[in-house]
């Protein structure tokens, strides 16, 4: 099969200029490797809120359930952040569709990069050579329990919860990776605090055994998010829930020099997500200093989850080349720098 | 009145080796000010539970409530981490002290210490001047929401909750702390989620305009906990709820090179408790390697809040001198160091 559908939502802020440069990207390797892509576009975040009233339309919604994979931009917008009143907001729209598509594993590889060893805020000797692979569970937890506002604004609660069925198979899929990578796996939970912590502690406990070759280890996220950053080197695979995941990996961001170099995969059974984990950074909007390398890693991630490993492998090759010639965004290079269309244009010529 | 009743809570693990060295820094203090602390031992946390099965002795609580101050060691023991099913936990004996003292506030200065700077896995450009004081929520959110796990452990869920009245106290001292200082407060939350994180932005918002000269921004956590190692010098009083406070204080601790030198203030009402930010550290128990410095320092600000500022400044030069004369534990000079009680001692001398 070389015909492929692609749903593709560029959404907010930058959103939409990083994932022009992942087509230019994908339309080189159709020609390149014989493939066809057919691209969907879909309204998603705060771009569908002021077209259609809806952060997720049904059209939307549709496209990406029809898609072999979803492309996605970035959402959020500072008129919804500044307003805690606003009842329909941006980031609805991306966690219904994470929701409705059942992507329950946010992957998120982390690697440094010789050339920009020196761009992290860490010291060359504490990053060098880290190779972090985190899961984070996508669509349970805080994000998904019960909400509410008491209407006369006195008290407010989200509730946390997890199932067996929401924890077993982004544990196995964790402990699957860790088998083939330095079948190392640390949970990370505040077991000493929250029930639903002591859950996933027993859960993974109970599979452990399924996989007598990995290492298990847990440990309490107050202390991961300081061995994250004295000595990263000591993870290999990541496991969490939902919102620990969320800050544990922006956190794990400074590691490689920048955020604006890490693509995340969000998967389910039947569908799967690509996405830049950094946000819509509404500050850089329209003026063509966005890293699109984040997005155009991503669409490696999507190119190997569809079976395409050579072409994703060469994208890979390309984007390094890319960083090692320092063929970057201002954020990678203030003294020289290319604009973000440059950046994109670069890589395509070079798969 | 110089005569105080101080409630000594030494702990688990390091808990009752850095208390010692606390002890014998407020004798000296004693002896200099002509001051009088009498000292009140209880039992707390597994070496209660060990005990007396209980994490929390109505005899400790009756302490605490008696004394002018707790002095707290550290709590935890790897025996319950690794059994997520025990039902009796030490952290319980901490978290329900601090809800009967109504400990609502925990506060936590960090700054770097010049001759320090090389040990933070930070390079010295990023760390180098930052001075941050964070304001944690500390009895509510999920930590003393509802919880539950169903006897058949087929699910568990924790209620994070916040009340008007719980957000209040604690921004308006963040607020006048913000005043006293760079003018700069910064409240991090999850409002594109969570329900509460919009409570607490609402809270904020309003009685913002009683602070006018206080610059008033909001961060989501998950870009918090990367502004915090990018840019930390872009912060000056952070305000945070309970659980995103613990990751983010503890993430906090590397810019200024160990969790060892920081300490802790968790104020209420009418009572007021003093700790390290570190744990039981089991696997140093009975080493003679632990730092006293965090203890010691959290002495400093108990001197403090009893009003005995000349003490708690004397206290924090004397800390200062051991640092700058290297006369530190193996966690900050592993080519030269002294023990816990060398250490105490040095400081001691000094005052
Ligand atoms: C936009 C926001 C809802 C989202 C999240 O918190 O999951 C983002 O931070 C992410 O990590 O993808
Ligand atoms: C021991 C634990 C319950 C505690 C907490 O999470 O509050 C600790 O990490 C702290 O920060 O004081």
């Amino acid at each position: 099969n070389n015909y492929f559908k692609i749903a593709v939502l560029p959404g907010d802020g930058i959103g939409p200029e990083i994932i022009s440069e992942s087509i230019k990207i994908l339309d080189v390797i159709a020609e390149a490797f014989q493939y066809k892509f057919q691209f969907d576009y879909g309204l998603i975040g705060a771009e569908a809120i002021f077209k259609t009233g809806n952060p997720l339309p049904d059209e939307t919604l549709k496209i990406c359930k029809e898609s072999d994979a979803v492309l996605f931009g970035a959402i959020g917008d500072p008129a919804f952040d500044n307003n805690p009143e606003a009842k329909v907001r941006p980031e609805q729209g991306l966690l219904k569709l994470r929701k409705e598509l059942g992507l329950f594993a946010n992957i998120r590889p982390l690697k440094t990069y010789a050339s920009l060893i020196e761009k992290s805020p860490l010291k060359r000797e504490i990053v060098e050579g880290a190779d972090i692979q985190i899961f984070r569970e996508l669509v349970s937890g805080i994000y998904f329990g019960e909400k509410f506002t008491d209407p006369e604004g006195a008290y407010a609660y989200d509730i946390c919860k997890y199932s067996r069925e929401d924890i077993l198979p982004i544990a196995h899929m964790a402990f699957q990776e860790a088998q083939k990578r330095n079948k190392k796996l640390t949970l990370i939970d505040k077991a000493n605090v929250l029930d639903t912590s002591r859950l996933w502690r027993k859960i993974c406990q109970e599979i452990a055994s399924e996989y007598p070759d990995v290492q298990l280890d847990y440990m309490f996220v107050d202390n991961a998010a300081m061995q994250l950053i004295i000595n990263p080197k000591q993870f290999d695979v990541i496991l969490t829930e939902n919102m620990f995941g969320d800050i544990i990996s922006d956190e794990a961001s400074v590691i490689g020099g920048s955020i604006g170099l890490l693509p995340s995969a969000s998967v389910g059974e039947s569908n799967a997500l690509f996405e830049p984990i950094h946000g819509s950074y509404p500050q850089a909007k329209g003026k063509g200093i966005a890293n699109p390398i984040a997005s155009i890693l991503s669409v490696a991630m999507m190119l190997d989850h569809l079976n395409l490993h050579a072409a994703a492998n060469k994208l890979r090759q390309s984007v390094e080349h890319a960083i090692e010639n320092k063929y970057v965004t201002i954020d990678l290079n203030s003294k020289q720098y290319y604009s973000t269309s440059e950046v994109g244009s670069f890589i395509a010529d070079h798969i």
